[in-house]
């Protein structure tokens, strides 16, 4: 029989989603499987966090975007692992066969072997990650409004985030704003803008990826903007009401109620699965070392993708975990899947860097393009236009275009909302704990009498 | 000393937001507690569970909506009773001294002593409660089209909702148009369009509040988009997969894995503790029987006001729980204390019915304006600007009608996401057992072969 060629893509993110929409007129028969029904728009997830934007206004069902693509069927499945010999993908109920596997599961944040720090730390990756955080920062200053303590006001105006990358440096940028403007004149009892906002980083400075010029402008800016840098510094404890630093041997203890976690990539589970299956090496991430082909060395019918692969065959050291990486190795997969039809070789990656863009806050960002680098207004409206553009559907920049103007000119937030579920019967234990824990601090409330 | 007069206020609904804007400019002091940050506009929730609008959109947060109004002041805390001897209200922790008490605490769904129903037929109450239905509605189709069994499948593409009042017409209508339109080509080996969609109304017709004219033509509208309506029907029994109907002493069990709640309303536990304090009289459905002036007998300090109170004076039947209600209480009881001030006695409240509109779907609602009757496309028209004029804040306003626009074009939803804690580790029990259950039903993926 003629059975088309199946290709399987396990994630619908960038690199995912890409391989699949470019196979799009191929012959083969394309099955993307993911655990959720969404394609988010990372790059943005940090405004859900800080209020700006709305879930929906960054994501897209993966249906809807293979609504119309006949030769893709989305599954929403959980994958547990592989089955190499039969080339079978296992789910945790059933197995899906492939001719050709594409693996672009991604990567999760790293806390260096301290995972239960997540819960007092917790980090951005899905659409909850940023309504938790969301959360935390809003209830935080309501904790404090109703705080009586002054020690115990500090340390709910207290917000460390760590790790000085572009995601950490936004947040931080977001989170003066809140404070300095979105929040003016709606506590009666504290003021927004006292709030501190430490910014940890491990390396001699923020944004380590970026050329220096750009680093010392973000940290001006920031600075400016009232976030207090702390460079050449690690966190060794983190608790449910404080934070640890540890500068060499010098150590300090902040009493910190809500911090955030920025540092560190670890690559999806899956990655070692795989590793398991195929004996691919990984690098210390948990990366899949793969060829320059993007396939697993001696299966040339596996190409893993995105965040989760380490290609390292392009000035010795591995592609950062970027969007713009995963989109081209997720094109250039379905490229070599259909050239391959044609009995071609498969041909080796190239990555052709656009350059990079980090925004710090309203009308300030930093750029690197090719040899140049600029920083404030222009680069801003750079980064605006092309986190709009990227946008998958219309109706999505749309929405995203309405509310960054309306917050613009209005300096509010669209969503600072605290949902959890609470109300429902469904508390989580830790926002039960948080929850609780502030009903505690307050006491009598103070200036009513 | 002189001190201002101390009105508290209970509640962010309707009721309390509008009586604490109405007393602006009166020489007291406002105190607003929430255990909620935003005041929701209820009327548009449904649009949020059936995936139209995201929560944002119809939420404000309190703080901003009373951020000019320099006497008033918000407090985010749980309020447990009240001691009316001292002229306090308790809180988890503390207590709130008063001058004035106004009780706005609303009400909550009504299991008629069948609360384990819960967990299988979600009521629409909070933006959690809306989020959950709306992952419900999405899983289901997913679970469908993913089960291999044709019983297993059928059970998950039926849907019942129970409650043929506002709500229960509002789901079933946006229900059949996910169902017909919005998921049109989507799946692969279901066809959405093939979903059961059940009104289970208990009395004689649907929209009983309404006139038996217009009941009948939301009925004939609603069977036409492929509802099925089933009145004189109780639901005597609600499980995990299955709902059981009975009219009279026949009783039918439908297999179905999505049942909505919408029946029955049960007034805020406040109300009791209310009775506790003060000996008022609670009616059937736990709300508390007040005066002409809108107090509670005994407590000329107290008010009890919107879908907490039961207003009796006028025509016999208490008032209905609908937003307009509880915005001239507010508005009455802020006038009052104001003239109050001024040693006038407390005027009797007076309900002025504007009429009433309930939606069916696109381009289709009933609505009766005093002698007036009418349906179809001007009864959406002019529901879709009433609802659009009451937003409180214009930002919301323009996002809703952006959306509205576009999905009305596009005939999409911009919000059709599944958000749940499942990634980040906090499953709740039963979004685990429901998303485990359809993983189990999984089995090998049809088609794949």
């Amino acid at each position: 029989m003629n059975q088309k060629e199946r290709v399987v893509i396990i994630g619908g993110g960038f690199g995912g989603l890409y391989a699949a929409k470019r196979l799009k007129h191929a012959p083969v028969e394309v099955t993307l499987i993911d655990r959720r029904n969404h394609h988010l728009f990372q790059p943005l997830l940090y405004q859900v966090a800080t209020g700006e934007l709305s879930p929906a206004d960054i994501a897209s069902p993966l249906r809807r975007l293979l609504k119309t693509q006949r030769n893709a069927r989305v599954l929403l499945a959980e994958v547990t692992g592989f089955d190499v010999a039969n080339q079978q993908v296992i789910l945790r109920n059933g197995t899906v066969p492939y001719d050709t596997l594409i693996v672009a599961a991604g990567a999760g944040n790293h806390y260096f072997g301290n995972d239960h720090w997540q819960q007092w730390a917790p980090s951005l990756k899905t659409v909850e990650d940023a309504t938790e955080i969301r959360r935390r920062i809003i209830a935080a200053f309501e904790a404090a409004e109703v705080a009586s303590d002054p020690d115990t006001i500090r340390s709910w105006l207290t917000f460390v985030i760590v790790g000085g990358g572009p995601t950490g440096v936004e947040i931080a940028g977001s989170l003066a704003e809140i404070a300095r403007e979105t929040l003016k004149n709606e506590f009666r009892s504290i003021n927004p803008s006292d709030a501190r906002i430490l910014l940890v980083q491990s390396r001699d400075r923020i944004l380590p990826t970026y050329p220096p010029g750009l680093s010392e402008k973000a940290a001006q800016t920031l600075a400016k903007r009232g976030v207090e840098i702390v460079t050449g510094t690690r966190v060794s404890e983190v608790g449910p009401q404080d934070v640890t630093l540890s500068y060499g041997d010098e150590v300090e203890m902040v009493p910190a109620r809500t911090v955030l976690w920025t540092a560190g990539v670890k690559a999806s589970p899956l990655g070692q699965a795989l590793a398991d299956a195929t004996g691919v090496s990984l690098d210390r991430g948990g990366r899949v070392e793969i060829e320059p082909d993007l396939t697993v060395s001696g299966h040339p019918e596996i190409f893993v993708i995105g965040d989760l692969a380490s290609f390292a065959h392009q000035d010795g050291k591995p592609l950062p975990g970027v969007a713009q990486v995963a989109i081209q190795q997720g094109q250039h997969v379905a490229e070599s899947i259909k050239t391959r039809e044609r009995g071609h070789r498969l041909p080796d990656f190239r990555y052709r860097d656009k350059g990079n863009i980090a925004v710090i806050g309203r009308g300030a960002a930093v750029a690197e393009v090719g040899r140049f680098r600029f920083a404030g207004w222009l680069a801003w409206q750079l980064w605006a236009y092309i986190h709009l553009t990227y946008q998958l559907e219309i109706e999505n920049r749309l929405l995203v275009l309405v509310q960054w103007l309306w917050n613009f000119i209005t300096r509010s937030r669209s969503a600072l909302l605290i949902t959890d579920r609470q109300e429902t019967g469904f508390t989580t234990p830790e926002i039960g704990d948080q929850r609780r824990r502030w009903i505690y601090d307050t006491g009598l409330w103070p200036r009513v009498e």
